[in-house]
């Protein structure tokens, strides 16, 4: 048995935080270990594991064998461990509890993962449950609950560090102390007035370097940066961002205080926002409630088949539009062979510059009003693409269908090649303004719009140029 | 001139904070009031704008009139304006300055930020400056500035706070509070043993609340997560994530402290990386080097022309695939109208697939071992998919095909649904394995080798399964 204990040396099972590790290896030494009795050595090993890194282990083990390991931490720790599992799977723990040891485990989770475990439990669970709860807590579950989902509201923490008026810096510092056990951070303060009413921030940092006897109302920043509930997480994530901050204070409509957010609530925000803004570039949509790799089948499927489905009946148009020429296309065939280069060519200059844009909006570089402007540089872009890509295929065009249908396919690169580009330029803007996301301009919905203009301007052009006859 | 000067109240140019903010806008009226005179109330305004909002106006400005309104403001909060703009416009409003102001000016600068100054300059500026800077600020840009871009040490600061061993929390926080002026943040700081070697870490929050006589060895976390000078800025950022850490320490290779990255500077890092993958996602490859709007006809250029310009000869095989099968195509000339539906299927569907992945591979979500299990699971959902799409279309495919080509089309969709998906969710490990970054199986990339085997899976069965005379 030595030897697996051994394997829980975190040298040996290989350190959690390298880029190489493996969960699920290490979770069946951890299994191996605890079903040998190995419960000192696994207490040991957890003591010099990040909680995080702890989490990511026990998610890969049965239920029973990870109910085992967190019985071997402290509460404090747990409850750490616990808030980073998959929320189903914290809930799948829950319900295994009785009710009196859940209680001391949400009591010391932090508010906003205790107000989602909440939520992740059924109904049967959730009554179960409240009598157990102080009020406090269950008014502070029902507060953080109740702002929709996406929003600033939801996935702020209800534990900040706020101040009266009238301090000294020494007595705010005390009072900090004081409170620091039950607050997400004590490095941003909000003071606020009788109406729970921001009107002002300072930082740890200012009241330790300021003299003692200095007012906090001197030492304050008074203009604050501040969101209110309603607004998207993804624009209050944004704004800790950019104005480099710990902590944001969210408030109501009564302009109220009911939370903050922090930074690394905020980083997780503008992960996941990313997330979805690149898989809906990419034609999935909707959340994928987990990893890629613990995701169901069916949501999988879900999240593809809409715009599979979508798209096939936008590319009939394409088929019409072939079919529509199928005289020219019988009388030179040959045309079909640079078909699929050139809608091709069209839906990937669409297809880059959507994605240019919808980057740009994502992160406010670009906004509404800078259409115009992005409309005449795509154009001059778009046309120099076209006409290097126009010469790239000259050779082929002439060696493969002659100087007739070289010409034709030359004209048209250059024409598609705009086309495309300022398609799939001016889409997200178009989406934006009808009050969708412009990352709905993915990809294969840019393509499949600019394919069925290439069709159409390439047969169109062939038509005009080309004699009727075969040749 | 009165109301150009009210039009600065904040609440009159918009707030900046605000989603709808106009910088250009705000620029105007500012350049006027500083046309007019009216410097006091610039001041003033200033006094209520955060130094990133102040930084986006100023960009907007022409070089005079972004001095003159640098001018206004006092040494620290200019240097941390400068500080915001972008590097180039930095040079040049800091090869527009005298020596002694420049020095002062990057004297007060944060050590990242002065670095990456400094390296903006052209080596006669540089040349210029060098001597007007104390050696120890001579020694840290060079320091900063000597590990290659992308890495950890690259984005690094050196204004870390340190400790050494052997002090009382009281002795820590006095010491804290005396070199707070000079470093990025105090709220965590590191105990160094006399080879600077990193012995635990240590909150200012636990400092604040334990006894001041408690000692700091006792106080501090020893396994402490860093990363190293040549790991990527990416993973580095990604720990700062993954552990909620508010500074990671960076350590070189005799595993000494030289620096740390700080939370907010991560958050540009992941926001820079995200926007990286995007972009080559949508087959844009290189570093914007500004935002869309500022980027050079130029740089936008050379980010899109060469793969445009490789897709272009992979789609000759498509066309190559189409030429072979000239024959069956004239016999059943209905057979192209079936075509850009078929091969968008199974481009989308590839870059659907790759998409899921090369996201859950820069998150870590995935790893390269993962991708037989995910192999197995595409399958599964791709089969759905394709049968799903198979169903849609079908009607279609009797009504403009007859019974004989709907046939043709429906096989034809499964198949190119699944390999579509199955070379759009591979291709980003094999990339992976052949040391490229996963997120080149961009989209474009996927859709273009998908539409090959399309053409070829289509007029393969076409041709098997079609009598080869006209129908």
């Amino acid at each position: 048995m030595s030897d697996i204990l051994e394997n829980l040396d975190p040298e040996l099972v290989g350190r959690p935080d390298a880029p190489d590790f493996d969960a699920s290896a290490a979770a069946d030494v951890l299994h191996e270990a605890l079903e040998k009795g190995g419960d000192d050595a696994v207490r040991d090993w957890f003591a010099h594991v990040q909680e995080a890194d702890i989490a990511d282990i026990l998610a890969e083990l049965e239920l029973p064998s990870m109910a085992r390991a967190l019985s071997l931490l402290g509460l404090e720790e747990r409850a750490e461990v616990v808030g980073h599992l998959p929320v189903s799977t914290q809930a799948d723990y829950v319900a295994s509890l009785e009710r009196s040891e859940v209680a001391r485990l949400l009591r010391e989770m932090s508010a906003d993962e205790r107000a989602d475990l909440f939520n992740a439990l059924d109904t049967v669970e959730q009554d179960r449950l409240l009598p157990a709860l102080a009020h406090a807590e269950r008014e502070d579950i029902r507060r953080l609950s109740s702002y929709p989902e996406g929003t600033a509201g939801a996935v702020m923490t209800s534990e900040y560090a706020s101040l009266p008026e009238g301090l000294t810096a020494r007595q705010a510092v005390d009072e900090l102390r004081r409170v620091a056990p039950d607050k997400e951070t004590i490095y941003s303060a909000f003071i606020l007035d009788d109406q729970r009413r921001v009107i002002g921030v300072v930082s740890l940092r200012d009241l330790i370097v300021a003299p003692p006897t200095a007012l906090v109302v001197d030492l304050m920043e008074s203009d604050v940066i501040s969101a209110r509930v309603e607004d998207t997480q993804e624009s209050a994530a944004e704004k800790i961002a950019r104005y480099d901050l710990i902590a944001l204070p969210i408030i109501n409509g009564g302009d109220k205080l009911v939370g903050i957010l922090t930074a690394d609530d905020a980083m997780d925000v503008a992960e996941a926002e990313a997330t979805e803004d690149f898989h809906r570039a990419g034609g999935a949509i909707g959340n994928l409630g987990a990893s890629v790799r613990d995701a169901t089948i069916p949501r999988l499927y879900r999240m593809r088949v809409t715009w599979l489905v979508l798209l096939v009946f936008a590319n009939i148009f394409s088929g019409a539009g072939i079919a529509a020429y199928e005289d020219t296309i019988a009388a030179h065939l040959t045309l079909l062979f640079f078909l699929p280069l050139l809608i091709a060519s069209s839906g990937n200059a669409g297809a880059q510059a959507s994605t240019l844009m919808v980057r740009a909006m994502a992160t406010g570089d670009v906004q509404m009003r800078d259409w115009g402007r992005m409309l005449g540089r795509e154009f001059l872009v778009a046309a120099l693409l076209g006409v290097t890509m126009s010469a790239a295929i000259a050779g082929i065009g002439v060696w493969r269908g002659g100087v007739d249908v070289a010409q034709v396919v030359a004209v048209t690169m250059v024409i598609v090649v705009i086309v495309g580009s300022l398609i799939g330029m001016s889409l997200p803007f178009l989406l934006s303004r009808l009050k969708f996301d412009p990352a709905t301009a993915s990809g294969p919905l840019v393509t499949s719009i600019a394919d069925v203009a290439g069709v159409l301007i390439y047969f169109g052009i062939a038509a005009a140029m080309l004699s009727p006859s075969v040749a």
